[in-house]
């Protein structure tokens, strides 16, 4: 193995990352709830409720844990983002008086665009997926000297998002699986390094969006497709080169689900819950649900559920 | 003052028997979280998110402690309700195997009678307001000898819900007002007997149903008018004589808010925070949101978010 390989292999972020993150971030974000229940399930079930943080997804702690541990420019910040990630990193910006340019593709709904726009940022919507969005934002940011603030592949974008596992643990240190939705890996690669063995993490994604699941299988992150109801918040083509070896390491299994189990959760959670929660946000619940992740005896689960920037009439309706 | 005079301004609940409740319902109620957040305050805001409920309400907590501490006849349960309490009952009823007859007045909104329907009790609707709902369900209690399940002037159904403030004072030690939306006082009246002075309780209504406002002023509980947005869930022509002399020990101040600053409040709790409430669940939000209640300096307070029982359409549209 060449010293270029091993450096691809090294893992950049740990307990102490996620705990340095949690310290920076403490005040800009909520320490978001958990609710013991049963969810179709005999196993105990714990849901983390960070659908109910700042922006509507789990997005600013990650945003806020980058744009705090740098130097903002005075041309501000820019980011490509299916949507929950702009609503974050405009909020952030809002938060900390910067100004900030969000790239969107055309999938993003009309409501994640109004919402990145309610936060005061510039939307600029094109291209047909989050990839490029990307290319586009980073034609941008060369000419305007922002500081990029990416979706989920950088060391303070995972460390920050890390922050939900290590609130997770702190509320419900007794659980023994985490399952964890998976786009482009920021949230669960955060989550699987602070847990680092210590409980299992699950990666769940849609059966149109495996790109944890087809990186496992590669052995290296690969492009995978980008369609289904979630894909404009877990459509990132592939999932990140920090995130890859801690989920290497430390996820267990990556599950899918099919689009109709993902729209069941989502009925699901606002009948016997009153949670309206994207499709994106219920995965998770949906491989419990749906019984492709079945727990082992005496397991002790934990659920992330993870978004909720969706028009509820969709759901309720 | 005579012997009936006297036996009225007894107080039948205490943190005993709140506690009592605690034990007999766990198991079959939610603990339901609480979220650190700001609300249009200065002051550190405590939300109580009961809305997360069973039922989507606080009222599976009474229902279930006056039908476990009692033997339920063959013909079952029977109560009158203007939503909440009756989803509560034919929820709790289904739980432990009876049946159920729920009487609700015209007001009852479509979505709560499908809701109680669809736990498999008989809806019967008819009457203006709950007070005539009330009147019909003991008329036919009569013929049935079904167990009568009052939506808030029973003894157990007052330490059910006092089940609340135990939690959350387990839940936040810290805090020093409690928040809390008053309809027949079920809610606020057991919340009152848990916390028994150990923190100030304020009750809110809407201006459109005034019973506990009025009851303070009057020096007894006295009719009052119902009408307003929240008037299917807080619409009690008068609190109940149980909870009325812990009202008159514990409550410090009774607010008032307007339909206005209600649905101000669940946009907000839409838009801030992704929770749907409904009218009736954020009135105690308002008081604060709206300046009605002002918190003193160095205070902690809490809100109980109370109830989703509405369309989210409505809110988020």
């Amino acid at each position: 193995m060449d010293v270029r390989a091993c450096q691809r292999q090294a893992i950049m972020i740990d307990r102490q990352t996620v705990a340095a993150a949690a310290k920076r971030i403490a005040g800009y974000v909520r320490h978001t709830p958990v609710l013991r229940c049963d969810l179709g399930s005999d196993s105990p079930v714990t849901l983390k409720l960070e659908l109910l943080q700042h922006a509507g997804s789990f997005k600013p702690r990650g945003a806020f844990n980058r744009m705090l541990n740098a130097s903002l420019p005075p041309s501000g910040v820019i980011a490509a983002s299916g949507g929950n990630h702009g609503a974050a990193v405009a909020y952030a910006a809002r938060s900390l008086g910067a100004t900030a340019e969000i790239f969107v593709p055309a999938t993003t709904p009309a409501a994640k665009v109004a919402r990145i726009a309610s936060y005061g940022a510039r939307v600029i919507q094109g291209g047909e997926t989050y990839a490029e969005a990307l290319i586009a934002s980073r034609a941008r940011q060369a000419e305007t000297g922002a500081l990029e603030v990416h979706a989920y592949d950088h060391e303070d974008v995972l460390a920050g998002q890390g922050t939900v596992g290590r609130e997770f643990e702190q509320d419900a240190p007794d659980l023994t699986h985490i399952l964890v939705a998976t786009g482009g890996g920021g949230l669960i690669g955060g989550i699987a390094a602070w847990y680092a063995g210590g409980a299992e993490v699950i990666s769940v994604e849609p059966e149109g969006c495996p790109t944890l699941h087809n990186a496992l299988q590669a052995g290296q992150p690969v492009s995978a497709p980008v369609g289904g109801i979630a894909a404009d918040s877990l459509g990132a083509r592939q999932v990140g080169v920090l995130m890859f070896p801690v989920a290497q390491r430390f996820v267990s299994q990556a599950v899918l689900v099919t689009d109709e189990a993902i729209r069941a959760a989502q009925r699901l959670l606002w009948e016997d819950f009153r949670l309206i929660a994207e499709p994106g946000g219920v995965v998770a619940a949906a491989a419990l649900l749906s019984g492709r992740f079945v727990p082992p005896p005496g397991a002790r689960v934990g659920v992330v559920v993870c978004g909720a920037n969706t028009d509820p009439a969709k759901i309720a309706g």
